[in-house]
């Protein structure tokens, strides 16, 4: 086997210096660019009216030296015909639409590179907060087209800065590949997800095969595609299907687990014989949901808290430096972890009276521990975390680990076999696994083990667009998968309320975790 | 081998009885037509989202009994889906785009019949008579895009004015054929045909492949397709393949011929290796172009014409009936052999003094022979035949006869060699082939030997309709084509002026015609 890796995007440019027709060479101007693109190894090539009309004039304009660009989703597809070489200029967008936050990278197909980020909050945010909300928003009248067209525009929006911010036309950008949740790919497509959340959990389709950049709204190349990752049912989405691919554990014969922490948190666990997913609302704690200062990874948030074991006094760090705003979730991660280990809080996530240190104080009828006093801080407010909060993220944090402890027992597994611990999301980008252990989120195993995937939803975005084999290899992924529902059991109960405590009631889950 | 023929439609429908979704089969709704389709041998059929949006709904409305429309023009690609049984109404047009005429027939793809049929004159007319005016239009800014718009606008008539006939609504029209000339195909399409008529006389394109009804500009189901029959280079279009598919010649051991007299006349001659392909401008005098009273053959044209030996006296008939407004083709063709064989004209196409007969006027200093007196015509002008009309069908009729010679020489086949002498074209269903004979436009050949096709143009886009494997056989047909471009050398002229004579100069070679 060749170690050349070639470069197969799925818009991909070939340069073409054709001979010109003669009376000995009557063949037609759309055949000879099809000879050209036969000799190049590519067959049988769709030929839209939109890009055939235009075929005349730029084979003749150049002296029949010219640059097609073909799409490669399902059959081969003629996407634009240009003078020249202009292989050199061939850009792809690959978008992760949250539910929250959508992002969008550029990528330079000729090089498979990232040439500029964006992102955006989800304008769909306005209309309702989470995907159910948003399903139930669609049985309004025009409230699927509201909620599509605020998606498509926010993709608009994306695809116009990033052309900007690279010097480029958006007109230059031939192929879209966007990754989300199943809602979140409905609306996209104007599909009804009115059946994903009402039994027996039906979406309207899994995959979506090769669509039309005019189809579906987006002010790129009008001839452009857009592949939108497939998912598994209602419950696995494009989204987790990316974490999957960029992790590769489905390729290997070892089997790891892989969490990915959005607004709903997904498990999936196993290897290349088979994979198996389950999901849960773990998330909302860790995205700045449901704790008072608690906000997404972006500038201002704080990512990372230390604590002085003697004095109780927080360093921290702040995403893209300047005065802090809020925390986001590895900082309170961090924060928990560190109160706990200095000893500011005890197990059950109350903490030790004011006299230990003056950062903690009284608020409303319970205590709160002083992150940034309001004279250092982005808004002139005291940043604290409260003893309600700390219980919210005890909930979130123990929910998770009973998920994860109940599918791998069920499995027959222990978690010292895995042979990765995969932590997807944007949030997983910042996370400090050593103290996500310390908390009992996350399983006492070697921290080597942790393997951080950052964003790996537009990472495997990205991924198919430099290589449009992934698309197969994301169908294979998509067969492989089983969903398991998460049974809400006596047996489940009696766990989670085990592991509402830090780092767990059984403390020889956790011999690593010192206090 | 089996007898049976199976129906295999264009766009074909499918009766689909699916099991509802539940909680131990929660395919995706597409998912689950699709698994449907494979059932009924339907495999990998791709969805646009146009269609995919109204599954949810109508799966649900009609408790899971569907009926889904599907195009087999490539890939198989979903057009619709309807509640129900609804496969007794599956509608397809068949339109012969011709450079005068446009004919629609409405086919009923449930049985391959024919439903209703309509045509109109071609609105391209008003900017250009034939083909090489209308090349020329386009060099005006708009122009194409005028000429496609009537194009588009004329069949969108006859799709409504079908689709009214025959009690149903044009959307449910699935899909459409097209069969035209090399530059009718371009003009509908909106490709540029400025190259068809310069050298080296390059199409833009020779196969269109599936073109949505939408993208096309067609008032007929937007998700509809439309299949324009192939051409082989600038001067063979898709109606001539439609003419050698509707004859057989290319599937048979023994070598034919066939004439295509439209506004222009090709012959093929060939069999199952090999078809030649040789275009001549025939066709003019014959379609009512350069003769005073000829017409096309349309209500009100005489189409017959018998003389009676002794009176000199002639009977005529009308088609559609009534009183007679003009001569179409093979009125001329009987006139002229009616003339000779009666002893009115003679072999130079000069007429005998009015003593002869009191309908032999004078006329602008030559003679002229009255076929219908004012009193009796459409009218109330006498329809007449000049000597100078004679002139130009003997012309006509003698390039006929030189091409056929010239080609069947070149090639070392003799005309007795036939296996059969096919006649397409409208005109074609009119002609009585012995008076063809008697004036030396075709050979000297056994009456029986000569087969009328009528419109072979539209047959073949019925077929195609009918028949979606006929679109593999038009690409074959397509294949074993040679176009053979006519030499107009000093032989070529000096057999041509042979044989502008009635029936030829060399009686020898019409051994069967008596004077």
């Amino acid at each position: 086997m060749s170690d050349i890796i070639e470069n197969r995007p799925l818009v991909e440019k070939y340069y073409l210096k054709l001979s010109p027709p003669g009376l000995d060479d009557q063949t037609s101007d759309l055949e000879r660019v099809r000879a050209g693109l036969k000799a190049c190894g590519v067959e049988e090539v769709d030929a839209p009216l939109s890009v055939a009309v235009s075929i005349p004039r730029v084979l003749r304009e150049s002296g029949f030296a010219v640059t097609v660009s073909v799409g490669h989703v399902g059959r081969p597809r003629l996407l634009g015909i240009e003078p020249g070489d202009t292989t050199g200029r061939n850009f792809g967008l690959a978008i992760d639409l949250g539910t929250t936050n959508v992002v969008g990278m550029l990528v330079d197909l000729s090089t498979g590179g990232t040439v500029a980020e964006s992102s955006e909050v989800n304008p769909q945010v306005a209309l309702g907060e989470d995907v159910l909300t948003r399903i139930h928003y669609c049985l309004n009248k025009g409230g699927l087209e509201e909620l599509r067209a605020r998606a498509v525009e926010c993709i608009n929006t994306l695809a116009a800065r990033l052309a900007e911010k690279a010097g480029i036309s958006p007109q230059e950008i031939n192929c879209m590949s966007v990754s989300g949740n199943t809602t979140m790919a409905h609306l996209f497509l104007g599909l009804d997800p009115y059946h994903i959340c009402r039994s027996p959990y039906v979406p309207v389709a899994n995959r979506f095969g090769r669509i039309g950049a005019q189809e579906a709204g987006l002010d790129i190349n009008p001839d452009g595609i857009v592949y939108v990752l497939p998912n598994v049912g209602s419950y696995v989405g494009g989204d987790v299907l990316a974490g999957i691919l960029v992790s590769g554990m489905h390729s290997r014969k070892e089997v790891s687990l892989l969490v990915d922490v959005g607004t709903n948190a997904e498990i999936v666990i196993g290897n290349s014989d088979w994979l198996l997913v389950c999901a849960g609302a773990a998330g909302p704690a860790l995205e700045g949901g449901v704790v008072r200062f608690g906000m997404r990874a972006m500038p201002g948030a704080i990512d990372r808290v230390i604590i002085d074991p003697a004095s109780f006094e927080p360093k921290y760090s702040v995403i893209g430096g300047g005065k802090a705003k809020g925390l986001c979730g590895s900082a309170l991660i961090d924060l928990l972890a560190e109160l706990f280990t200095v000893g500011l809080l005890d197990g059950r996530g109350r903490f030790a009276g004011p006299a230990k240190s003056a950062r903690v104080i009284p608020y409303e009828g319970r205590a709160a521990y002083i992150v940034v006093p309001g004279g250092e801080s982005a808004t002139g407010q005291d940043i604290i975390i409260t003893e309600t909060d700390i219980d919210n993220l005890i909930r979130t944090k123990a929910a998770m680990y009973t998920v994860l402890s109940v599918v791998t027992r069920e499995l027959g597994i222990t978690f010292m076999e895995l042979a990765d611990f995969f932590i997807a999301g944007t949030f997983g980008a910042y996370i400090d696994a050593g103290k996500a252990v310390t908390i009992g989120m996350v399983p006492d195993i070697p921290l080597t083990k942790y393997r951080l995937l950052g964003n790996s939803s537009i990472i495997g975005a990205c991924r198919v667009l430099a290589g449009r084999d992934e698309t197969a290899e994301l169908d294979r992924i998509a067969s492989m998968i089983t969903y398991k529902e998460m049974n809400v059991s006596t047996d489940f109960m009696s766990e989670f309320r085990a592991a509402m405590f830090l780092p767990h009631t059984d403390s020889s889950l956790f011999p690593g975790v010192q206090n």
